[in-house]
This record gives structure tokens, sequence and C-alpha cells, in this order.
């Protein structure tokens, strides 16, 4: 775990933050919200890089656009291959940036600690995790939470249903410690070949249909099915039969319970696409949200912390 | 054919613009080259995406520069994969793009109607056609008929020749429909095997030296040699004897008749090299005039239309 | 060698610049030093075209933090292939950015000439070189020079030593020219194999131990061990034995002297990881330094010169 005030202004896992310091970068994100992220060229002069080490369309386009609406200027890295992404040569580049005048960097990477490594040295400018591996997506966590605490009012209390590849999930992982420290009740669900007996320690497993059928919100998690030639999840139809997200289910789970997607989505696995933008769909909204979380959490890294 | 009005801003084909339309792009583009585009940031804060799913450095750049000129934030996808311009998951990716704040999506794509599928749902943003397959190309054709129109003080009545492959060519098809709108006459020449009957029905075919012998203005078409390669054309040399436009050829043509090309153009296949810069070639003064023809159309899509 | 005035604006080669014209740009780049780059948007709406046909993330961005600071707008080219770099279609790219409304080109590519081939004819735009294959590379000359005389005050006199493979470099080239000029004395140093006769007729060689043993400062070239796979410094524990900056080596240097390097480098090759932010390096000096230097030279080329 990071100290936080001995590394200002890193975001690198989402444990880091306390429930105080999550609210306030809530309250900052309705600020941006409500105004629309207009005349807001705050950070106008700074620069940003943008080091994304795996393809993330979406995640780096919702980071850029909250990029913009400050002001910053940014640089790109995107085309970086992995073998940059090592430790020293990483640790190099990050010191380069620093030198050329770069305050921010929003790295996404295949994981192993990396960012927390780097967060030891004396770097010169703030680090924001973009999604690690398996690991950890912390501006995720916080759109999600954020997202929910807009529609219910608060988050104590609530049920949230994680549903699918919780193993290899960092949106997983990080929802249930932001969850937990709001005092919701996380609650995972999913084939028994991607359970996560570790996250299991903090948040129970309950069967599909048990898990929507209490839930106050339900978050599908996209399910890579070329992961899992070997099981009987194997096709796309197998997978959705047991574990997708359809109109049928969408009727058994209480009447004012809504759905979560962190994108992207695979139709007619694990959510029908008549689903995608139902009335109860809050999925877009998240998209709308990840911009003001992550020009909070940008403003947060830029002030050295809140 | 879109209807005008029910999807404003959008500019999917050519022929959704009537006369009128088109005429005032040209004096709004006017408006953006007597300024120089200076002072224009008037858009400042609306975010656009370009979508380049074919590699298109010149149109994505002239769109690039019009876009800045006007003050936009841009959003570029053109690392993305064919695959995600399939029907479905294009639909996603221009939904994430609204709900991230984009308001307009520029796209160039291999065809097959793909826009024209989009604009039928309500998007959130309005679409551009920056080139599609062998189907149109809009702003280039209005780019065209912009710089006849500066050069001849009106496009009725002009002859215009259209020489090479005008069977792939969108360039060809849009500009047909454009001229044709405003009382331009179009003819169509070329190899045998490069003619389109189709378009034959709205534009005539003529041998190539009695189409250029009797023409205002001359297009020449980039011919993709790889394409034909079983033809007699299959050499540079031999498509420059029986289609280039040469010096010798030049002089011709009537003396006042002047020379386009889309580019890029193949120097010394379907125009010698010295004729790209001849005082009677128009090639870069069309380069200049599509920023000014993009400024407008993308007005236009943010103003929801004219 | 270039006409300075006759092709105002070009920066091709260092040796197109007068002692006198570097001292003005030095003077340029201490002006955006001490006010931080701040407050210098007045180049806004101008736009520079970066075309990179070979890889150079340190280069590319340090140039593109530079325009940024000058308000410039960016036309990045850089997914460019080595087949557009070809005399003729280079050219016309050249005058299609041009028409566009591009003022100033930043290229760097694989050499042969093709800068000097460009700047004979009118573009309608400046270039600058921002590396040539083994030919030059004058801003990397100017941003190492311009770190020296910062340090040292002055650069007359001073003996730097340039060592590495001094036959495949167009940093030692550039920079032996720069410091000739301005009266310092640049040694080479480096593996028989690599050494370059030409380069020796305006600078001696002299053996490592004794060119660092009297230099004030040293300027350690990357070394491409894959270039060398034949000869005895395949490895690099062989290289560093025999020419790598290491710690001993350090102690027995001038104790005044100062390690330079262009970067990227490879830690416990040429250089010690523990000397690359050693109290004695200048490297990340070097890249902060870079950024004035650039926008020095960008302010030249949109000015038409000095």
């Amino acid at each position: 775990m990071i100290q936080t005030g001995t590394q200002p202004g890193h975001l690198i896992d989402i444990d880091q933050l306390s429930k105080r310091e999550m609210e306030e970068l809530f309250q900052q994100a309705d600020a941006w919200k409500n105004g629309h992220g207009m005349g807001t060229n705050v950070y106008a002069g700074r620069f940003v890089a943008n080091l994304f080490f795996e393809p993330s369309t979406r995640t780096r386009l919702s980071f850029e656009v909250a990029e913009r609406k400050l002001g910053l200027e940014i640089l790109q890295l995107d085309e970086m291959t992995s073998s940059v992404a090592k430790g020293e040569s990483f640790y190099d580049t990050l010191r380069t940036l620093a030198s050329l005048g770069v305050h921010v960097a929003v790295v996404r990477h295949s994981g192993g600690g990396l960012l927390e490594k780097m967060a030891r040295h004396s770097l010169g400018l703030a680090l924001i995790n973009a999604g690690e591996g398996s690991g950890g997506h912390p501006t995720q966590a916080l759109l999600d939470c954020y997202t929910l605490r807009h529609h219910f009012g608060q988050l104590s209390g609530l049920r949230v249903a994680i549903v699918g590849d919780i193993l290899h999930s960092r949106v997983a992982r990080s929802n249930v410690l932001a969850l937990n420290a709001f005092g919701a009740r996380p609650v995972l669900s999913g084939p028994a070949s991607m359970r996560d007996p570790e996250l299991e320690s903090i948040a129970p497993y309950l069967p599909f249909e048990e898990a929507i059928g209490e839930a106050d919100a339900v978050m599908m998690l996209r399910v890579q099915l070329e992961r899992h030639q070997e099981t009987l999840f194997s096709s796309a139809a197998a997978y959705r039969k047991h574990y997708g997200l359809t109109l049928e289910r969408l009727e058994r789970m209480r009447s004012h319970a809504v759905i979560l997607h962190p994108g992207p989505f695979n139709r007619g696995v694990e959510i029908d696409g008549e689903l995608v933008e139902h009335p109860r769909s809050k999925i877009f909204e998240q998209k709308a949200n990840g911009v003001w979380i992550r020009m909070a959490a940008l403003q947060r890294a830029l002030e050295g912390g809140l």
C-alpha cells in the first residue's frame, strides 16, 4: 500500500485512498459535471503523458477528454512496446518525461506492481494507474461508485453483485475495495473456474441467480472467451445461458436494481444487446461519469494530493 | 438517401445536399478562406473524433487542420482495426464517443453503407463521411466543385472530364452527382476495364482524346496499377501511353482548360510530373481549398445542419 | 552546405550556422529557459508537422513539448513508412503540407542527403533536421553545446571527449563541427572498428583512458551491440570492460569533468547505471535544455532565419 502524503499525487491503487479522500474526489467530479467541464482550462501549459503499454481505446479516450477539458498538453506514448515497460528503462522514461516538463503520467500496463515500484523513487511527476494487468484499476472503481452514489444517493448498505471473470478482473478487485470502504456490500458471482479465493476473503461468493436476485446493482464483467477454450464456456451461447444477463433475468431482479458494465461489452454473451441501452442500464452514464472522475484524479495529481 | 432535417448535421453522401445547401457551404468556405481561417477558435472546448479505418494521410491531415482552425479538440482513433468497423461494435463506439462528449465523428471506412446504417440511429453526434470504399467522398466533391467555381466563376455548363479508374472511384461518383446538381456537364473516360455502367447512366463516356479535347477541366484519377495486373495496363508506361495526361496532351486541350487531381498522384503514370505544378494545374489549390470546405462541413455538423 | 539567407529558416546541418548564429539561438533558449517557457503561445494558430520516418521517442517528444510551448498546432506523420521518404513523393508530401498551411516540417529520416535535396526547391515551408541517419543531428549538437556553455560559462578551449561508435554517430559528427566552431577541442575515442577516418581529420583520436583523463566533459554515445556481433564487443560486459564509463573510471577523470549522453543509454554497457543520475552527470539537464533549444530553432524557422 502506498503511503498517502509521502507520494502526494500518485494514484496507484484504490486502497491508498481513504473514504474521505474518495468523497472529496466525488465532490470535485460533481463540480466538473455540473459545470459541464466548460471554462476549465485551469491547467493550460502543464503537461501530461499517456503511456499505454496495453491497448485500451476506451480508457485512453476517457482520460484524453478529461485532460483536454483541464487544458493540459498531452504527450501520447501509446506506440511504446512492452519492452519499454521493464523496470529500469521505464524508470528512465519517466525521468526523461519529468525532465521535459511533464507533471503527470497516466499509465496502463500489464501489471506486476510496476507502478508501486516506480512510486518508491523520486520521479518528479505523479503517476496515475489507468489499469494494471489483473491488479487494479482505481479510476474505474471510482467512476462505478460515483455512478451508484449519484443514482442511489449513498453507497452505504448497497448490495452490488459483480459477475463474471472475477479471477482476471482488476475492475472486480478495485470495486470490492472501494465498495467495502464505503460500507456497501459487494458480492461476487460467476463460473467456478473464474473465482478468486483471495478476493472472496473480503466479498462473499454467491450463485448467479441468488446474487442478482437480491442486488441493488449488477455489474457484469467482460468475458474473454478466448481465455477459456478448454472449459464448458467455450462458446458465447453456453456462457450466456449460464451467466449472461438476459431480459428474462433482468425481470427477476429487484425492480429498482440497475445494470453496470465497465465495457467493452460482448452483446449476446455476458449481456444481451437490448439491455445495454435499457432504461435500467447505467452503462453509457458510467462512460460520461468517467470523464468527471478522471478530471478529479488528474487535478489531485497536479495539486500533489488532496 | 439521407433525409436532411431528420439527421441534422450528418454528411453521409453528396446527394443528400441540395444545390442551395452546397452553395451555402461554399459561401462559408469563402468566409474562412478570406479570413485565412484565423481568429476562428469559435468551437473551442467542443470535441471531434477522427475514425480512419483505412489509411488516408492526406484527407486525415486536411480534416485535422480544419478541426484545429475551428478550435476543436480532436480524438484520433486511426489505430482502430477494421474489426471495429463491423456494424454493432461500431455503433457502440459511436455511442461511447457521444457519452464522452464528442459532437462530430469524421469517418473513413471501406464502405458497405456503414454510415447510412448508423445514421438511422439516434447517435448523439453528427457523422461526416471522409471517404467510403468505392461509395462516396462528399467533401472531396465539394472541394473540387469549389475550386472550379472559384476559377470559372460558376459551374453551370462547365464541361468536366473525369478520367481513369471510374469503376473503383468514390471521387468520380461524388463529383458526377455534385456537378450534375450544379448544371455542369461531367463526362467520363478511361480504360474499358475501368468503366462503370451505372455511373454512365448519369454522365456520358467518351474516348480519352475526345473527352479532354472539349473539356474546361480535366480531373485525372489515381490509378492503382496493382489492381490491374492482368490487363494491358499492368505497367506504368502502358497506362501513361494510353490514358496519362502528358504535356503533349495538355497542348491539345482547350487553352483555358485546367487540371485537377484528388491526389495522391502517380507522377509519370496518370499524370506527368511536370504537369503537377504547371500553371494550369489546380492540384495544390485543391488541397488548400479542402481545408476551407472541411471547416464549413464541420461547422454545419456542429450547428446541426444548415 | 546550405546557403543561409537563400533558404531562410531551414536547419539542415549544423555547419550551416555561424558561431554568431548559434550564440543567438543560445540567447533565445536562455530567454525561454528563464521564463520557464510560460506565457509563450506566441505562434498560436500556426502549424508544424512532425515527420518521423525512423522511430525516435525522445527526440520526437522533445520537439513536441517545444512546439506546444510555442502554441503551435501539430500534425503528426510518424506512421509514415520509409517508402514515403523517397525523393519525389517526399517532395509532394512537403508541398501538400505547405498547401494545408504548415509552416515548419521537423523531419527524422534515414539519411542520404534527403533534406539538403529538398531544400533546393521552393517548398513554402521551413525544414528542421531532427536526426538524419549517420549524417547530422544539429539540434542535438546545439543542446549539448548549450549545456556545456551553461555549466562552464564558455566553450572556447573546452576539451570534450566523444566516446563510442563514432562511425555511425550523427551526434558525434554534429558535435565536432559545433565544438570546433566555438573553439572547443573535441577528441574522439572508442573501439578501432567504430572509428571514422573522415571525422578524425577535424578531431583527433585518442585511446579511451587518455581521452577521458584530460577531458573537461565526456560524452558517451549509445552503443548498438546488435550492429557489432562479429567483433569482440559482442557482449555488454566486454564493451563495458573496455569502453564503458564506470565509477572507477569517473574517479580517474578530472575532478571538475562532467558526463554527457544523448540517450537513450544502455545502463551497464557504455555507462554504469549509478552514473546516469550522478551529481556530475548532465544527462537529464541535456533533456531539459533540449526543449529550450528546439523552441529557439522552431522560432528561427517560423521567423524565416535569424
